[in-house]
């Protein structure tokens, strides 16, 4: 099976854009979807689907911490139980939206910070596992970390991505920053020729990690995003031809 | 086939409560749901869906305009693509709440002054049907109205309610106050038994107004909220008989 | 004295962009900033008064009903009581803000629709010349109106504005889009020239209406905001050479 | 100079009531009245300021964390830039409405999980420590943390507090529990007497600690708050007579 490429969008909330989510979705295979909390209202989430469902693509649900004007990118302690019910709520949301457009839902894929939160903290990872297994749908995470046993503990599948975009830090954690740069196209496409063909990724201090991955992941906010995600797609169909 | 009893509930939010939903649940048979958007919260409607479960009563989603401060109660002019958009993804988060308890949704019913403004106004009434067509799911709602013809027009089941606890004008338009004072439970009970047997409510003005219904609308929030309950569950339960 | 230049800034949310501020800056008078009901946030708004007290421009306050996902452009009826609070909370919010960088407001301009509405009802806009009131600051708003008539009233100053970048309805009326395309600058400077020059514009209709203004308004959201905010300094300085 | 009682007041929010802030009010020195991050909304702080004026109390801002779903008391990671302009944010927005009767504020107090946050962190401290001061307030905070360190840092004044309601940790931090129960009135009586005539309080494993106050804090939101109000009111009366 081939690996897939996903990317975060329906990221607008009200009249402010965020995104090119009409030039980047042709290159990708998975859309994730915010759902409202750290982005996303129910116009941009109905805009999304139908950008998503005209262009043949699946829709998976980017559900968040509650958190707008940070972006879902600050640590916001939930308990496990408010967790797991922001999570379903959001999913649900999404799947009615998306059922709007005749579509199901593909896979989950939690959104910013608590996605490394969660990586890290089996209770969090369980909510998390738990919301994505209420719907049946396959948790999108990381490899090697509490998603994945979290996932298996509840009976959830799970699909392993790569971050072609976002550097790794030494033990393998994500660096996310609060804004997004424009990406270096040619190392990123380098960085994930090699993490295909060789499932390896130089971290920032230069310590090599293994990667294994179903999926690879890209932004949409990122200045030439649209050239990323095209670069990528090329070096997926490249590498995998 | 029985007339039957539904109340508005999960309406806390937060740290706040609001109604008294255990103590009235025994006496419903189904629950309108907060979804978030006038009053609710993914936690609070969880333990709102896990009660209505335990105590074997159909769930319905009870969407609301967003306006949490006013509580779902001050006229607030959304398109109406913002609205169906709004009320799909307030059913859907609640679907997916109520599929945590092995539930599926019973209902739809409007909660609010968009109840009222969607009576009065044919496109704000598609949008509210067309949101509870997403989901196959039957529209409470005011027979004569908008709401009946617009469920109608997209094929939407309709089921006429009538309201206990609220008063009436005389173009059979109902008086919804921005909060709840204690019923008049002896006055209440008379109104709802003429209303079943005779099928006539006298409006604020002294008019008689015809009324035609499959189900009766009482609130949480009075102070004596449960005992409004028992009461209309007897009137029904004797009227019935 | 001569007729400033004022613009709506500040308008950005959390991690979302809105509006060429600092490109603006240098050609206007008087920056509007946003309270965060509408659009802001306390670092955004910190942003804003830092930007416009080091470009040495006045500082007044944005406020706008509470509705962000419609970027206070859709109608929301809140009482008099309630709009007055609300606009004494958000006028109050900035003061702190622009303390912080030793700087106190110079005036009140409403934002959006409520702008509008305010206009045409009494009760709405005497909430809103108390709010100025409250602080012993200036209204700024459309003469004529009961903008006007309720600054009187309640003994707040009036200035009156000018709108370069919006049409004016047969009765005097702006109307507002929901969001803001591209404004073609030359006529824009035509009609402002006719403006000042003349106290005339013609309505979409092509009614030849009377103006009276203090100020000119701007937007900072077109694409083109910066020429525009160019072009219209130009025309204020030339016409009033 | 005697030692005051202060109150955690306005957390309503909307149609939602907390606290019995009438029933409390008579027995104070100073209301802490939330400014709409964590409870309170315009209409709600028009509400309380205008009751403390009525009765001529003290009027203090109570800002938080912006986390109203939590209320205030789960740990967000705002960088000390943001939480100081939220807080600068909300004592102007209180500033404001205190205005209108007539009022100035009195002090700054911080609400909920941050107040502990700050305790433990300078850079937090720092922040509402300089938003204090921004408005020349004293800060009302625990002695001997960095609340203490960084009012004296940034220059402004220091009021330290006991808390009537709450458990002390060993280390001396307090414990807040997510809702209140009722206070048992005898105890708190007692370990109030203490701490004003010795300056002592036994943590929740006995430890005995050092306290030194000026201020005592209590909770409106205990079934028996207008009890425990008055009883610490006769307390603070008698042992300081």
């Amino acid at each position: 099976m081939s690996v897939t490429l996903n990317c975060d969008m329906g990221e607008s909330y009200g009249n402010w854009r965020f995104g090119d989510d009409a030039g980047i979705m042709p290159f990708i295979d998975c859309a994730n979807i915010a759902c409202g909390f750290h982005a996303g209202d129910p116009m941009t989430m109905m805009r999304a689907v139908e950008l998503a469902a005209r262009e043949g693509k699946s829709i998976g649900a980017h559900p968040s911490l509650p958190d707008r004007e940070g972006f879902g990118r600050r640590e916001l302690r939930l308990s496990p139980e408010e967790l797991r019910a922001a999570f379903i709520y959001q999913i649900g949301a999404l799947a009615g939206v998306a059922r709007a457009v005749g579509k199901n839902l593909n896979h989950v894929k939690p959104h910013g910070i608590i996605y490394g939160m969660a990586a890290r903290d089996m209770a969090l990872a369980t909510a998390v596992a738990e919301a994505a297994k209420n719907f049946d749908l396959p948790l999108f995470g990381m490899a090697g970390t509490f998603h994945e046993s979290a996932a298996r503990a509840v009976g959830a599948r799970f699909v392993a991505e790569f971050f072609a975009d976002l550097s790794y830090g030494p033990a393998g954690e994500l660096i996310i920053p609060r804004t997004q740069s424009a990406v270096d196209i040619e190392k990123a496409a380098a960085r994930l020729e090699r993490a295909v063909r060789e499932g390896k990724v130089e971290a920032v201090d230069g310590t090599l990690l293994n990667v294994s991955f179903q999926t690879v992941c890209i932004h949409s906010d990122p200045p030439n995003a649209r050239d990323v995600a095209a670069a990528m797609r090329r070096v997926l169909d490249t590498a995998q031809r």
